[in-house]
């Protein structure tokens, strides 16, 4: 059954004009608290300030300045994709005035859009990189020159506001439209038949045109996603892949190339499928995903395996230490699945937005929102060393959170996500609500026909695998609350309280429903079961032959060298993990029985096999991988070397 | 025990002042077929004419006869380093002359040294890419201009052919002293205290000083050695690791950085302190020699972890399906390794340049000369495409040997080597010579005292592992005939056949000895063991973790998708090698027992562990890594996971 909800204006970030599920926005539902409601207060607080402070310093804010003044081909600082950064900032306000309505914000908000006004060009163009004397022709490096890229995070970040703000006068809508018009006119039909290097205008178009009603943008999206695949950009050296130039998008069987641009384009399409009612091109991203999470997806739900060309590897090549899992592939990935998700309504889904929103999304930021991972390796060989906090980084060392990088896109990213989680935990359909994301929460909507939807939701986890559900209104009729059950919850129960009588059941991973008129004060309570758990990777998956993972609930664990003194060990490459033992829990950590490797190798270090028969045990503690390196430079693995 | 050697020059890629050994060079040792000089024939009559002919086609050549014209800055072709092509070619040329006397290549040479040296400015600079009307300023870029690295090359040509063919009237030896001349006169004491982002200039002026006696460029070798670590180049991405500017030689503990830079500037540093004297800087080598060694080195002997900044990893980071291991690299690995083996007389030297030159060097050049891998992965997971001849690949493409690539350093690092390498297989002390490598040869030569060596070299190696020395001529007084036995051929035996009587002994790893007045017809004959052997890895090489290597001999084999049809396979990530099984020779090959892999997992990769217990097994021939892909696609692995 699909529905079709094109009078619904949730304050989410996907709003498709139809499929399975209906996103419930920031308006239908809030994050009180607990893990995800601690970090959106720091990113509100302190995340959203660093980066606005960061993108004065680094010159990328002020460029608008002086593309409105004069001189800027000498004065412009940043990479040649430094506008997005601001557009990433603007959708992160947006987001973050929607969840908190805070002043300061909002006016912060006007500021930018008033100094972007002033740079756009009478025509519509908007980019500080191109187009003025001393500087490239506009359009005339699409592989590299990112304009549509960042004109596509300028159109998120309006439509961002519009959902939550709509109709403000602020003017960010009419910057978006007028540069969206331009588009349209330079690259339409009878345009020049090309694409961006890097994805991200056919979502900023599909996303625009839901907002605006205008069909030209949908359409113009739908063009770009078409035109990838004949090779209209330049062949480099690591193949059209790179930029998902080397196949058309309905060809092809699984995400490859830059990582960060394989998922931006595949929501792009997803969005561009579902609202063109395209079933061909809806059912190639479906193949897409399925294979890319059996084959091309870390534990950690992390994508990318080469720092080279910041891309996927074959499947099965997932190394853990040279992993690169970009912070914002992870982030295109939620925005891909989401849209998944939305059409079809399959909790597999869900269960990976989980996994990467824990592992990636929530490891990238300090706890103070100030320093950020943009690589998220899941073994660190060598202590790294603390970024200087008056420096910009390398993108990529992933040895220690650094508080900007000369390639800034990941900070913004997860600032203008975890602005907007709130979207992401509940949709709806025509019978009811599926919760899909576990965290203390309210959801009030009202169903299609106009049944009332009120619960609270009260939780601990991922501490505690409890997730309490009380009803707070009256319905006169029934209707379906779903709530999600994930993969690894085997053993998960339901207990519903509705007006004095008890009921339990067993639960199967997947979605499970309890149908009734809820009254306030009835109970829906999921167990979910949070042992520590071992997982082994697919004999395929070279790089991590003969490791386990431990894994608690969402959580993927991780063992850091500051954990070892009970194994007389400083480095987490002198130990493995005991022949059949099983991960437990104490004092609220996690444990693992680990013992020393025979490290007596000579010059060479090929030879005969040794054995660790014999040597003793100790039992240390491990870390969620999302809490890694919070204690100063350590070495770091999340594949642990089972002893032989 | 050093001796010096001033007055020996031997027509050899390297003479050091003095030393434990003196290389004898071609004069004195002729490789006369086998399996090395099966690969001369084809370097001389076919490798060389396909880079002079790419040479041309590709316009690096007549860079030159622009530059000596006019219109280069528009109508050069090619990066910023092919200069150094056509220089490595000029010395390959100059091997190959003083191997075969060729005069067909004798006229090349010539015809190429006249192009350059109109090219030439006059005072001596030259590079076809710099100091120009409408190009950079001469040394404005010593980070990625690569000027003096394309000058060591020069100089490194042009020592070959004063050593081949001294005095020769062709102009290459004046054209490199004129641009010495100026290098010293740049960068010297008083000069600009910088150094090239490539190094290269230091073992080319060092190797300059020892054929010109022109103290001057042993001591410009040395300022260049010594500015290294300074801090004069700027910091990049990868930080000043990458071009060894992040320490001074002498304070580092291992090789790190951009492999072929690492490996040449240690082989430079090599020259400089033992033609300086300088104990603490040799020392300082040795030890970042057997730390590259003990951790950073595949088990073919390649270098190179990372595809970004064809760089070493960490210590243990040696992933083989990622594995860079540069052709180039393990060309400045021999280099390096060469000087320590002659500066201290040590067989591990020996082996690992051995280990190096079958399992790299070999294993680059199709059969036929004519196509080249620039990388040399260890695993490859998806079969190859093959290389289009017309056109130039990217440098990484590990998957099949291509002609020719846009970054070419290798084809011609490939021609050199081979066509030097007799100068590589045997040395000579005080009392007597030292056969280093196994190869049908004759060696004549003279002791410093007038004692006359003088035997031949009969072998199948490593196809067999007897070696047959056969002496020649009488020798009045005793010498010591030296044998290298490597490291994996613990059970070798020696006989020695000497005026009718028969002696057989056991020879230990290491080199054995055999003092005698050798007189002709005297024998002595080495039996290595050639069986087939499993090594595994240290446990701190996370990536083969579960995993054997095949090796006999000095062959690293490796199983290719092409030889599995009796195991039902048709892809090496289908199988394991079975437990406890051990590989053996039948019909000449090596075979090894598998069993096929459960591949079941559904739609995430991670989860409970599977057994392969009980599945068939079926033996597979493997190859000498050296021929993979020489059937057409395929996939590949030299590290077989072993069933549990």
């Amino acid at each position: 059954m699909t529905m079709h909800f094109t009078t619904h204006a949730p304050q989410a970030p996907a709003v498709p004009a139809r499929g399975r599920l209906r996103p419930l926005g920031q308006g239908e539902v809030r994050i009180t608290g607990g893990f995800w409601g601690d970090r959106q207060v720091v990113n509100g607080e302190h995340t959203l300030a660093h980066i606005g402070s960061r993108l004065e310093s680094e010159g990328w804010l002020p460029n608008f300045d002086l593309a409105a003044s004069e001189g800027l081909d000498e004065r412009r600082r940043g990479r040649e994709f430094s506008d997005s950064e601001v557009y990433k900032y603007l959708e992160g306000l947006s987001w973050e005035i929607g969840r908190t309505d805070d002043p300061l914000l909002e006016e912060r908000l006007r500021a930018v859009v008033a100094r972007v006004a002033a740079a756009q060009e009478p025509d519509g163009y908007l980019n500080t990189r191109f187009g003025r004397p001393g500087q490239g022709a506009r359009w005339s490096d699409l592989e590299w020159g990112h304009e549509l890229y960042c004109l596509g995070h300028l159109f998120q970040a309006a439509v961002a506001r519009e959902r939550t703000r709509p109709g403000a006068d602020d003017g960010l809508l009419g910057i978006a439209r007028r540069a969206a018009d331009l588009v349209c006119a330079e690259f339409g039909v009878d345009g020049r038949a090309a694409i961006c290097g890097h994805a991200e205008i056919e979502v900023g178009l599909a996303e625009l045109s839901r907002v605006t009603g205008d069909r030209r943008y949908l359409d113009q999206a739908r063009l770009f996603v078409e035109r990838h695949g004949r090779g209209t950009l330049r062949d480099i050296e690591w193949g059209r892949k790179y930029y998902q130039d080397d196949m058309p998008v309905r060809e092809a069987e699984v995400l490859r190339g830059h990582a960060v641009r394989a998922n931006y384009l595949a929501a792009g399409a997803m969005d561009v499928a579902v609202d063109t009612r395209d079933t061909g091109l809806l059912n190639a991203l479906r193949r897409q995903w399925d294979r890319t999470i059996a084959r091309r997806t870390y534990i950690t739900g992390g994508q990318g395996s080469h720092h080279q060309d910041e891309a996927f590897g074959d499947d099965w090549e997932l190394p853990p230490d040279r992993a690169y899992s970009e912070t914002c592939a992870s982030i295109g990935s939620i925005m891909f699945t989401w849209r998944l998700l939305l059409a079809g309504g399959d909790a597999r889904h869900a269960d990976l937005i989980e996994r990467t929103l824990y592992n990636v999304v929530a490891t990238s930021p300090s706890p103070d929102g100030r320093a950020f991972y943009y690589a998220n390796t899941l073994h660190q060989r060598v202590p790294g060393t603390p970024a200087d906090p008056d420096t910009t980084s390398p993108r990529a060392s992933s040895s220690l959170r650094a508080p900007w990088f000369e390639v800034s896109c990941c900070p913004p990213n997860v600032a203008r996500m975890l602005a907007s989680l709130d979207a992401y935990v509940a949709t709806a359909d025509a019978e009811g609500v599926q919760l899909l994301q576990y965290a203390p929460a309210t959801v009030r909507t009202v169903l299609d026909d106009g049944r009332v939807v009120a619960f609270d939701v009260a939780t601990a986890y991922p501490a505690d695998g409890r997730i309490t559900v009380t009803h707070v209104s009256d319905s006169d009729a029934p209707w379906t609350l779903s709530l999600r059950v994930p993969a690894w919850a085997t053993g998960a129960t339901l207990r519903i309280v509705t007006g004095g009588s008890t009921q339990q059941r067993s639960a199967d991973p997947g979605m499970v429903e309890v149908r009734h008129s809820f009254r306030a004060g009835d109970v829906v309570q999921l167990d979910l079961p949070m042992v520590p758990r071992v997982s082994s990777p697919d004999p395929r998956i070279d790089a991590v032959r003969g490791c386990v993972a431990v894994e608690r609930g969402p959580e993927v664990f991780a063992l850091e060298s500051v954990d070892l003194a009970a194994a007389g060990a400083t480095d987490v490459a002198q130990v493995a993990i005991a022949p059949g033992t099983v991960p437990f829990e104490r004092d609220g950590r996690v444990w693992a029985t680990v013992q020393r490797l025979p490290l007596g190798r000579g010059p060479w270090p090929y030879g005969e096999a040794e054995s660790t028969a014999g040597t003793a045990t100790a039992e240390v503690p491990l870390v969620p991988y999302h809490e890694w390196a919070e204690r100063g430079p350590s070495t770091m693995r999340i594949w642990i070397p089972e002893a032989r």
